[in-house]
């Protein structure tokens, strides 16, 4: 079986999402992690339309990818101008991937009423744009914009369209459901026709014809999945989508649902199990460089994919896990987790501890007792398993292990604001170090930049190989904003020193309390390295 | 053309989600809702697993309704007792229902290692209780669990066990794909083939067959509503799901979708219009009921499912709506709504505009001049498709519009932590009202919090109606980590009355800074409205 080629769009039409922005340096990580899993084809932007895809484009080109080719997108030449002299297709070409990606109109309402244009205008539009991209030694992916609706409004017109991309040198024909409202049956049928109609067009039989074709559905009608699916089935090679199914309205094709169906459900061969293997961990890359709140409900990679809560259904994965699982959890990188009496978790802990060299049951401690904590900390909100300097420091709390490099005594924060002017911090800290105490005060950016800032000038009085120590990320996140400013909010602080990055946590209705926690345990780890 | 009946779970399989519980009342109040769309069956819960279906049962035979039947939910008697002593049975005839639902074992697998009993006494099992309920003058729902498991496993067995159902008296043959893992061409594959072999077994041609089938999906492979669609094209005449896919793991089929899908496009008179207009509000509801954050990208009814934000895009629906709209939002009780950001040209702004009531030429300016401006605070991370009110406000300010209500003077806020106590923060605010001053203080959780109290409190003096606004969200986001606690951070409040729910965005690397932007313009957009 020919392996289907994923085609992802996440930074170019998921980015149309209604929540959904990326900086450079986020689409520039994503690319990575999109490469790393092994997609075939990037869309990196469309830098005819903004000054931030013009910016990727210059930055992408610096590094190597091992899998995945970068396109960049963009429309079919405007009406009634040469496409040397079209900027939109000279943006495209300045941006210097081998692959390019543009759009053209299928729908005659579209040609006529919206760019106003005749239907003779919009097929030379087509060929004159992919022919010059083709001359320039670009592949060239050809979207056919609104190709369903513009068949079932004109079928004979909808099918010149391709006839001139393909006749043009067009590379992929995609057909595209750009407004989410066709049906399954519907894209099997019309599918079915236009390559039977092709394969007419051309004087030849429908297995003989050998132009490639894409699909790019929208979820409008909760069916984008379905009608990729049903795309595959009747030839199309290419599958367009991305990842969790950002995109405009209802988003577009979720890829994390098509790769595994393709995968496991359908035998082809798109993807490697190991690659198969890293999906929910770029699911949750992804939602947490576009700071969504990954869907715990979103097939194959959500928390709850795989989680059980009726007695009955526990009672028998217990026994056997295919009587309520549709397949291995762990084949998309995901797990099975049990919501009722979660034995799971306690081995996790005890697990945890021993790698961290820490032993629950000392000074008399009971190890169920810690693990019952941490269990209930959790429940509040806390998330140790990203958070393994804190859960150190915890682990050695609860079993009277800790041993303080320094106290707080004290702190004061003073932020002033006056009219228009910029808001002011200033932070007071007094700590102790073996009974020696230091009282100092810093500024910053903001009440918890400055109370870093005066911890670091306190604790540098005894350490002065604080300097090595670098927080690389500081994370905030309500979680549950229905409270308002009142809400409980949990921070991530991650540093690093030259040996390592150290992850701590902090939870708190206060974000000073919070960060405070997650700071000072991060102090803490790396002064108790000495 | 035959209704297909909609048969709803969202009270009984839509409660076993992960984060979904109800009250006894909060069913009620969802029972009457359901009816009052149209929903022909209500699935009200399982009186023999839990005592909080047992009082909802006893409390809904109080009602009458207009349009639905609600059924009693459980399985057939246990291997080795009668069915008169099976107190399952017994506890769904004591909720005196006229109709119920009952499940059965189709699959072999189930059958010998879950349940632990022989494939006959599976069969007697599904035959003693189908006759026993009919025999207590119910309508019986037969459910078939794991039907396209069972069937590609042992497919004459899965057969018998719908043939016993249906000698028994069983008034629907529902057809479960319980584990979710089957794709549509199963589905329809498989229903053919069972139309032929029932045919086939009663000695009659397909289309005399007046079995009447159903369809229950779960949406694992998020392919729920395809796979009810197949269900349907291949002759299912009743549907099972819940309002918003709610249920187990990846949820069931969402009827949010369903329901129009099977009107709209597919024709089918399952619904009247009038009740189809209110499908929206059906499917806030029942979220708000569930405590959980409505989807903004659900099908049909979420915030963003006509919501558009490429400047291309906004163009073309400003000159006709179908263009990039597949059907009318209104049809759905839904809107269309226009987003404004980087991505998008100046039609988007200028349609905000004219929707927030702002004249964009006023006082001499230029309307292409204001499109750059928000560009370039979209560039710095600014979003403000999520922030309709501070996007008022600043169309405002750029255009000499802006009357502020109230000014600052000055605010402080001080903080501080002794030992181990928990941080404390108090806020002094000093404000103006048409010249006249106000200065008062407040505690509160955190520095926002404080600041939030001190300012409401200020403003009460003059505003006493502030009463009725609410903070509904609070999200932080930190713009790049990378920077540490001096970080960007960009703070959205969602604030409500009892007319709308409005949103504000703030930005800076302060984070006291940020949420000030964000909370004055939601106190301004608000004290506008006077």
């Amino acid at each position: 079986m020919e392996p289907v080629l994923l085609y992802d769009t996440t930074l170019r039409d998921g980015a149309q999402g209604e929540e959904i922005s990326f900086t450079v340096e986020d689409k520039i990580s994503i690319t990575k992690r999109l490469d790393d899993l092994g997609v075939h084809y990037i869309e990196g932007g469309w830098p005819g339309s903004n000054p931030r895809d013009i910016q990727y484009f210059e930055m992408v080109k610096k590094f190597q990818f091992k899998n995945a080719v970068i396109t960049a997108f963009g429309s079919t030449r405007r009406p009634g101008i040469s496409p040397e002299n079209d900027p939109n297709l000279e943006a495209i070409l300045q941006s210097q991937t081998t692959a390019v990606t543009i759009f053209g109109k299928t729908w005659d309402l579209h040609v006529e009423q919206v760019i106003s244009t005749t239907l003779e205008e919009n097929l030379a539009m087509i060929s004159d744009s992919v022919k010059y991209l083709k001359m320039k030694g670009r592949e060239v992916i050809y979207d056919a914009e609104h190709f369903f609706d513009g068949y079932k409004s004109n079928p004979d017109y909808a099918l010149k369209t391709l006839i001139a991309a393909n006749e043009s040198g067009a590379d992929f024909l995609v057909l595209c459901d750009t407004n989410g409202g066709t049906i399954p049956f519907e894209i099997e049928n019309i599918m079915d026709e236009v390559r039977q109609k092709m394969a007419s067009h051309y004087g030849m039989t429908t297995d003989r014809l050998s132009i490639k074709f894409g699909i790019h559905a929208h979820n409008d009608c909760n069916l984008a999945v379905a009608n990729t699916i049903s795309g595959v089935q009747k030839g199309a090679l290419m599958v367009q989508g991305t990842i969790n199914g950002y995109g405009e309205r209802c988003g577009n094709a979720d890829l994390t649902s098509i790769i595994p169906i393709l995968k496991v459900k359908i035998g082809n061969p798109c993807i490697s199990d190991e690659n198969l293997a890293k999906l929910r961990k770029v699911s949750r890359f992804v939602a947490e460089t576009a700071n969504q709140v990954p869907l715990s409900s979103r097939p194959f990679v959500g928390k709850s994919a795989f989680a059980h809560k009726g007695g009955i259904h526990v009672n028998a994965i217990m026994k056997i896990p295919m009587a309520y699982e549709h397949m291995i959890p762990e084949v998309v990188g995901n797990k099975r987790r049990v919501l009722v009496s979660d034995l799971s978790g306690k081995s996790n802990i005890e697990y945890k501890a021993k790698e961290l060299g820490i032993e629950l049951g000392l000074n008399g401690h009971d190890g169920r007792e810690i693990v019952e904590k941490i269990k209930k900390l959790e429940l509040e909100g806390y998330q140790f398993d990203v958070a393994d300097g804190s859960l150190r420091i915890l682990m050695e709390k609860f079993t009277d292990q800790f041993k303080p490099i320094f106290d707080l005594e004290s702190f004061r924060i003073n932020i002033e604001k006056n009219k228009d002017c910029p808001c002011n911090a200033q932070a007071t800290i007094k700590i102790s170090v073996d009974g020696k105490q230091e009282i100092t005060a810093a500024e910053g950016e903001g009440p918890v930049s400055a109370l870093d800032n005066a911890l670091r000038k306190a604790l540098g009085q005894f350490f002065p190989d604080l300097d090595e120590m670098r927080l690389v990320d500081f994370k905030v996140r309500v979680m549950d904003g229905r409270d308002g400013t009142a809400a409980k909010v949990r921070v991530f602080i991650a540093t690093r020193d030259q040996e390592e990055i150290w992850n701590t946590i902090g939870m708190s209705r206060d974000i000073i309390e919070a960060s405070w926690q997650a700071l000072t345990d991060s102090f803490q780890y790396k002064l108790a390295k000495r």
